[in-house]
């Protein structure tokens, strides 16, 4: 059975059947029903190049992946795509994915937009004030950005985690332990995940009358080598810190790994919160000592994401443009009483 | 200064002249230098949809990417992106990535080489008799295969790490230091690197007059937990072997775990090899006890892959189709003589 048949046994068009079974709003409510009862009955399944062929969509997401020969795998980048790609394969869609040198993106995107080789857009790695969101409103082109960017006044439908909450909640934590020096294993600077955690902790350390040292404060790339590096020159300091917070678990790996080598027990002589993306590969509760962590799933949002980017393609997005998602603070082993 | 310009400049055509700029083998060589003198004088930058259009080249490299809901964001397949990708940069190709549950890849191939969209495809998951060798064959489409597959007679080009070699070095190490009850983390059964690796562990004990016990083979996805499960399931039996080969250092790591939570000492009362694919990650060398690993990095495979197959779009491959890299089998201390 393929789709010309289908549509000859139903009487209708080619066109309005594969409409209804993709989803689109123009079918009626009655001939969508009758379309998918018959399509379920004849054990129809329509061909990927059919239906693209009769919507003219090309049933396509275009986003930009970091690539530079300095450039690591990012693990975190691996877990969203997992995520994205198990809700495109299910509705039919692939990537077209441009490996970018940093500050060739806005050439990228203009080149998606022009090429008429993608239906809409994903954007992440948000920064400060970022110009891809203004480009991406002169594109006319569906688009849907994974974070925020702090100092952009114009609305844009966005999906993020309240990376400040999550930072504040967590520094919290912290103080209410007795700690009063603390430091932040930080992701790349500019940012905007970045800096609204940075403004996390300041805001619980304000809230107690202190002030973040800007000298207690790395940023870097979230791999376990700066994290190694970074708790190592922490550690280093007359006076060390008591906690440390880590934009990552992978910065955790490295930092904790730093700690055993000075001879410090993590969560007695040092305590360590991470934020937890919900990696597979590195569970916080299979850490040695169990990790505190702030958490939020990467491919959950992923899954999301596509979700909604594909019902912006479709013209058939009915929930809030902006959603903001709350991380959870779990309590585990690397955290306890400050030193005395 | 545009292509136009440039063009005009030199009075050629602008086709010529984009020709020339990508290394089409259809210009000669004279004014090819001219060409390329005049690009660097006038600082010339091609765009890559002016690019494009005169070529009438999408620039672009077809993937099928696996993706389902119990499918784990693989790092190593991230790893290996991120060194295609760092080459598809450089040649300002980009990717059409279509992500696929396990069953529908020859579809996605199919519909990659019909839609125009692609210049070429890479494959890799390969398996025992791979059907997508001769439906590759079938397609008239450039490609390249990472890895190969056995039982397939027909000639294909490909890259692949000598991985039977590997693994027999590694046994035959764990032999020498008198290991003779030997268990194989391995990865997913059916795949070629699996079966490939399983064959260099068996060659290297039957030249000693030995076989490798099935019930001492796990096929399992490569993750940290399934690392851990395989090893505390052979720690458990009566006579545990007293050394384990690894598929992935990702596998190793939970495996490692299961090995300390036993209160066995690594290196001393169990020897472990891994296989390292030079994840930046989880680098063997700062494992607590540093890991004995036979290395390959899966980046620098991603890269030349890149550029193999962007030569074979252009037409211009000069070297073999097929290439095989050694693995170096490097020991640290995570293997010694076996207990008596």
């Amino acid at each position: 059975m393929n789709l010309k048949q289908l549509a000859e046994l139903l009487g209708l068009s080619q066109t309005t059947v594969s409409r209804a079974l993709n989803g689109y709003p123009e079918v009626g409510q009655a001939t969508r029903e009758r379309i998918l009862k018959a399509a379920e009955e004849t054990g129809y399944r329509p061909n990927a190049a059919a239906r693209r062929l009769a919507t003219g969509r090309a049933g396509s997401i275009g986003l930009v992946m970091p690539a530079a020969p300095d450039y690591y795998a990012d693990i975190h980048f691996a877990e969203f795509l997992s995520g994205l790609g198990e809700e495109a394969a299910r509705q039919d869609f692939h990537f077209v994915l441009m490996p970018k040198k940093p500050g060739e993106e806005e050439d990228a995107l203009r080149w998606l937009a022009a090429s008429g080789s993608v239906d809409g857009v994903y954007l992440a790695y948000m920064q400060e004030n970022d110009p891809r969101i203004p480009l991406m409103h002169s594109l006319d082109m569906p688009f849907l950005i994974h974070g925020r960017s702090i100092g952009v006044a114009e609305d844009y439908p966005f999906l993020d985690v309240d990376n400040e909450a999550a930072f504040r909640d967590a520094t919290h934590l912290l103080l209410e332990l007795g700690h009063r020096r603390l430091a932040l294993l930080n992701g790349p600077d500019g940012l905007d995940f970045t800096i609204r955690r940075r403004k996390g902790v300041e805001a619980a350390l304000s809230a107690k009358g202190l002030v973040l040292d800007p000298a207690q404060v790395h940023h870097t790339a979230m791999t376990d080598e700066f994290g190694f590096r970074g708790m190592r020159q922490l550690l280093e300091q007359e006076t060390p810190p008591t906690a440390v917070l880590c934009a990552s678990t992978v910065l955790a790996l490295g930092a904790i790994r730093a700690v055993n080598q000075a001879g410090l027990r993590l969560g007695r002589d040092i305590s360590l919160i991470a934020h937890d993306d919900v990696l597979p590969l590195l569970k916080p509760e299979d850490f040695s000592v169990p990790l505190t962590t702030t958490r939020s799933s990467l491919r959950a949002a992923g899954v999301r994401i596509g979700q909604r980017l594909i019902d912006r393609i479709k013209g058939v997005e009915t929930g809030p443009e902006q959603e903001l998602w709350k991380a959870e603070l779990i309590v585990r082993s690397s955290t306890g009483a400050a030193p005395r």
